[in-house]
């Protein structure tokens, strides 16, 4: 069983939750009332040898990438990060087990989310960092939703896809936290759907749609792309990218790229010529 | 570097949080505040191999102690337990991925605490369930802390140790969370201090010595042992007992063994006629 379908059942028995959870699995962050406060949290893993070279890869950006990954969850809803925790589990020979806690806690400290709790445990496995983040919601606009999208919306990308592994911007990006934010206040219910690109910008977008009952239509020559990307092809199924899809009602928003549009109907495609190609499954199933 | 010991590094690092950090790493459960809200949190990972076996634990007393483990730290704050989160690193070749989140997401509801959150990685290494569990502190006492001991206090256990391992209690457990609010309802400020047992009474209670500045003595003959357990010598260094250790101002709690007292010093010891054992290493450095 894949992990996408894994995590469709998850959703799927989630169908009747209690009135104190109010956005459950399957957006960026769950939204959850605990007295009488929202709060946004999300957990999300780092795993050696699938998420980071074990081997080639610093500690600090070990660490960096556990936090920042957590990060974008919270941008991706147009919240605000708060606090933060990490539970490792550590291949019984590793020796920079000090080091990649300070670095965790750096870190953390410069996402403004301090970390406030975690865990430690021995492993026969490979390196790996299972983060919670937790977060409060935009004050005026509330949490930004994948199931928000409307036909007429126009869909914007915050920044480039593609070669994100390649290229180390994988490690080294910066969560869009404050443009997020920004864009959540200008536009406040116009602003209706994000979600922060972690697989790829074909299943990432299928997401959005399927969520939002709507198709999303993207221009491949709109689409920008990282230096060392060949094609749109690889662009949207490349993943890692930690940028945002928004489905906005804005003909242009300062600081995005415009790639598409929000239709009725469903699936997501992109349109090269008079070619439609389907992305719906373009990318890593992570989950 | 032991685990403790990396534990500790943590803890000196985050010396000084933001104010929203009500109480930082170090305790069962963080406590922070989130948008007015006090709010309890905690992270705990269960690791194939070292805290079942693999092989021969059904997939439902797996899901089972992953969430109550993370019910026992809400409850040793006498908190009550609101909502989880859970990731999962799961072996290649793991087929039973759907019945594991389907028990997760029951145990969950079980306890209160429903799943609004999960992440699913596959790995190299053992299967592995990081639970994140959210809750409330007590309404009119607050979260009952580590560090509240006093000379004067009396000692107490809410159940019998050892041998949770060999005779299975470490999968059946039931966490503590009614009989702790109980406790905290009735003795209010009288109820100084708490910890749930999951690395063994020596260590444990030593850490609550220590997080008060306190010395705790326990009376050999007092200790309540599971059946097959040897003597109290095993009892206080099996660990995974998952019952609640009390320190209050009360000469007896209903429903709970009474195994010694606080007194000025520190560290924490067992007395056996006239011999004194310094038990506070006795235990599994699980940190």
């Amino acid at each position: 069983m894949r992990e996408g379908e894994l995590l469709q059942h998850i959703y799927d028995r989630s169908a009747s939750l209690p009135r104190s959870v109010i956005v459950g699995p399957g957006d960026d962050c769950a939204v959850v009332d605990i007295g009488g406060a929202h709060i946004l949290v999300a957990t999300d893993q780092l795993i050696g040898g699938r998420h980071f070279a074990e081997s080639e890869t610093p500690t600090d950006l070990i660490a960096r990438k556990a936090i920042a990954r957590n990060v974008s969850d919270i941008a991706a809803m147009a919240g605000t990060p708060t606090h933060t925790l990490c539970a490792a589990s550590l291949p019984e020979e590793y020796t920079h087990a000090d080091e990649l806690f300070d670095r965790v806690h750096a870190w953390a400290n410069h996402f403004g989310c301090p970390l406030v709790g975690g865990d430690i445990a021995m492993t026969a496995g490979p390196l790996a960092l299972a983060v919670t983040i937790m977060g409060t919601p935009h004050a005026d606009r509330g949490p930004v939703l994948r199931s928000g999208a409307r036909p007429g919306d126009h869909v914007f990308l915050s920044g480039p896809v593609g070669a994100s592994y390649e290229s180390g911007w994988h490690l080294g990006f910066e969560p869009r936290i404050a443009l997020a934010q920004r864009i959540a206040s200008d536009l406040r219910d116009r602003l209706r759907a994000m979600i922060d690109l972690s697989d790829g910008l074909g299943i990432d977008a299928h997401r959005v749609a399927t969520a939002s009952g709507v198709r999303i239509e993207m221009e491949a020559h709109a689409i920008p792309l990282r230096d060392g990307t060949p094609s749109w092809r690889e662009g949207v199924r490349d993943g890692e990218d930690y940028e945002l899809l928004v489905c906005a009602q804005a003909d242009a928003i300062d600081g995005l790229v415009r790639i598409g549009r929000v239709v009725e109907g469903d699936g997501c495609v992109v349109r090269e010529g008079d070619e439609v190609i389907d992305v719906s499954v373009q990318g890593w199933d992570h989950g």
